[in-house]
């Protein structure tokens, strides 16, 4: 029996709380480590062990029948605004400014209260364990009803107060949401799975003081800062007329380029902008659809990688995407940059899930907790129906998961040691009554259009 | 009660073979013509009626209860080659010539056969309907196989016998492929829902008096001839140094370029060829996927709409995509377009659920029988449940289907008027028997690379 691919030598179990066996095993970061027939132990939040062939005698409070299955680390979705799910579709195939101007940041301001963002990150966690996304970041207004909804669905994740210059949905000014953003980190600080952040919107929507103070309090309170960076031209243009400073220069400035920071998009970047977030340990976001969607632009993702950036894949929010399956946007994530530079050998399958585990890992911060199946990390582990005719034969598990699978391919979700999805049934939420909270929610929204 | 949508005005319905109620209807091509609640009527292969609000009373033989669904015409796979499903993820992110001449040539060489060709289109049909296609366009050798197992599955297409200049897996000379044309068209040109159809591979790989050949035996026959045109970078410079002419010069040169002539691909095309491509009504198919996969490049698909030229769907082969689902493939050429040209206008989704149903029936020859629910049109219907997590709110059914969407949503298939697939339950295909043949090609492949 082979016990050595995790930290922890494990030489003998005797007892465990959940059981997979008869399964096929991508522990990953390294997909040469594929096991085709073993089983995985999981002890408390942790997996215990995972080895090849039969498991060992042992007693399973919970014993998981995985044949015909692969056992994963969960994806992780670096980037997203989770309450926007309620918005899903509501305006597509438009210019950015009438996108945002004339329709998002409208229906935000009408829409967006602590019970909308609660019920929308309840419609994320559900769409987001179903297609087997174990942990997050999120970035949104009254974010304290979004870490809510995030724990009652059990996930893991960073969940980011936002702050623009302007009165948003949850604060009339920059002062109050300060002040909130203090209350929530207060609040939250505690908590197991879900731990607070900061989003501060933009640079362009950001003032250089508020950036500073943000920076400050993030470095107080020891949480990341998440913002969106270079995401589009215009962003380029108009802060080089407002501060005569690109984005980045911008930021670094400021002091704010730093291994706290978590930068979004990142795609109108320059070699030395670069070599600059290289630098600084600054953790960074692809977010492929969204950038085609709204035609933001291609981020150079395989120079930050071979600069050695931590890059995770997001989805983004639901209003430029509009779904929020890893499994997609690995697949968008892979041709598009063979496309774009049209070199078929760019972003290989592995560098792309990996981006989605362990990248992901990195931006949240929780590389030594997640990202790979090792004995001693958390148990954060999904399980995929592999006997699909869209998914054999199999000749390799990472081209399969990256090119050919979907989110609905999972049948069980286990985040923290718990059964949060079994056999497709959702265990902590009560679907049917997010999704009628949706259609709702769905109806209003449309009959004030 | 609504009964004008159809060609055909039914005032009263007495009896059908299959009623579907209580549900949302597509019917397309108009988006605008959505029916939130109403009903359809199928009697024999053929829609009867289709309506607002509850149906009409009266005897129908199969009754489907369509709430939280959403009924909408069949997706069309434009271009595929169906049995290289067998070599999905053989080989992946390697340079074209590579992955063509070292894996996949080799590959057809040793393995392609009858039995693969039929145990592969087996496959791909059930992947096919599974997630909502119910025509297509097929390409490969063996091809009466390939159609023997279409016809079995229930699907409604073409399926094209392949030729090229040297020996094939199942000619070894091109006078012997000519003869097995000749053969197949015989076999097949009285078959109802699978049409057969000549598939010259390249202007490339078919020497001129090849493709000539072609041309007269689809003339003779009245069959459409398939040719990949155009594709990559790298075929417009061998053409040029062999025949001193760009492949779309060429084709026209050799009398080619004609309404029979289904060209696939079509990424690299000037201005003028895409005048000539419209002026001769010649049929093009867009595979976003596979030409991002492959890097071939980016097809100019908004520029030939724009000149009216009839465009479809295709995923290509599973070796350059890895899967068959439409729905991913709508999603991809949204959003392929927007990124490459910087403009989140051009490719709306309603333009790309066009392509992927009326705009395939075009390709096929088939617009006035499929790709739109119309009394008297083919019963090709597929149903798909809105009610999950990742389907709501609807706001625009169109952008739902295009942007939110996956095949893995259908949950009954109709072709011909005959249920091919019910409750995800595959009617006409035994799923348990393919899947271990799959199994077992991979295992023959795996242990021989």
């Amino acid at each position: 029996m082979n016990f050595e691919m995790g930290r922890v030598v494990v030489t003998e179990i005797l007892a465990c709380d959940i059981l997979i066996s008869d399964v096929s095993l991508l522990p990953l970061p390294d997909p040469n480590h594929f096991i085709e027939k073993g089983w995985l132990a999981i002890q408390g939040p942790e997996i215990l062990a995972l080895g090849k062939g039969d498991p060992p005698a042992c007693a399973a409070k919970k014993r998981m029948d995985g044949a015909g299955c692969l056992v994963m680390p969960g994806l992780i979705n670096a980037h997203l605004h989770a309450p926007m799910t309620l918005f899903r579709g509501l305006a597509d195939d438009l210019p950015l400014k009438s996108w945002l101007e004339e329709h998002i940041f409208p229906a935000e301001g009408k829409w967006v209260s602590g019970e909308f963002v609660y019920w929308g990150t309840l419609l994320a966690c559900a769409e987001m364990v179903r297609s087997g996304t174990t942990a997050f970041s999120d970035g949104y207004f009254f974010e304290d009803q979004a870490a809510r909804a995030a724990l009652q669905s059990g996930m893991r994740g960073l969940a980011a107060q936002g702050i623009l210059d302007f009165p948003t949905p949850d604060s009339p000014s920059p002062a109050e949401s300060i002040q909130r953003i203090k209350n929530y980190i207060r609040d939250y600080s505690g908590s197991e799975l879900i731990k607070p952040a900061i989003f501060a919107h933009t640079v362009y929507t950001c003032s250089p003081n508020l950036l500073k103070e943000c920076r400050s309090l993030a470095e107080r309170h020891g949480v990341p800062l998440v913002t969106h960076l270079s995401e589009s031209r215009s962003e380029i243009e108009e802060v080089m007329k407002k501060y005569g400073r690109r984005p980045v220069d911008h930021l670094e400035n400021l002091g704010l380029l730093s291994s706290s920071l978590i930068a979004c998009h990142c795609v109108w970047l320059t070699e030395e902008e670069m070599d600059l977030l290289a630098r600084r340990k600054v953790r960074v976001v692809h977010n492929p659809e969204s950038n085609m969607k709204l035609a933001s632009g291609v981020a150079p993702v395989p120079d930050l990688l071979a600069r050695g950036v931590a890059v995770g894949l997001g989805t983004d929010g639901c209003a430029s995407n509009n779904n929020l399956d890893l499994f997609q946007e690995m697949d968008f994530a892979a041709k598009l940059h063979k496309v774009h530079r049209l070199d078929p050998t760019v972003m290989p399958s592995q560098t792309v899930l990996e981006m989605a585990t362990l990248g992901g890992a990195r931006v949240l911060g929780m590389e030594e907790e997640v990202g790979s199946l090792e004995a001693g990390k958390k148990a954060d582990v999904i399980v995929l129906e592999l006997n699909r005719p869209h998914l054999q034969p199999m000749y390799n598990p990472v081209s399969q998961l990256v090119y050919s699978a979907t989110g609905a391919d999972v049948r069980d979700v286990i985040i923290d040691g718990k059964l949060i999805m079994e056999n497709r049934k959702l265990l902590t939420l009560n679907e049917e009554e997010i999704l009628e909270h949706a259609k709702e929610w769905g109806r209003k929204i449309s009959a004030k259009r």
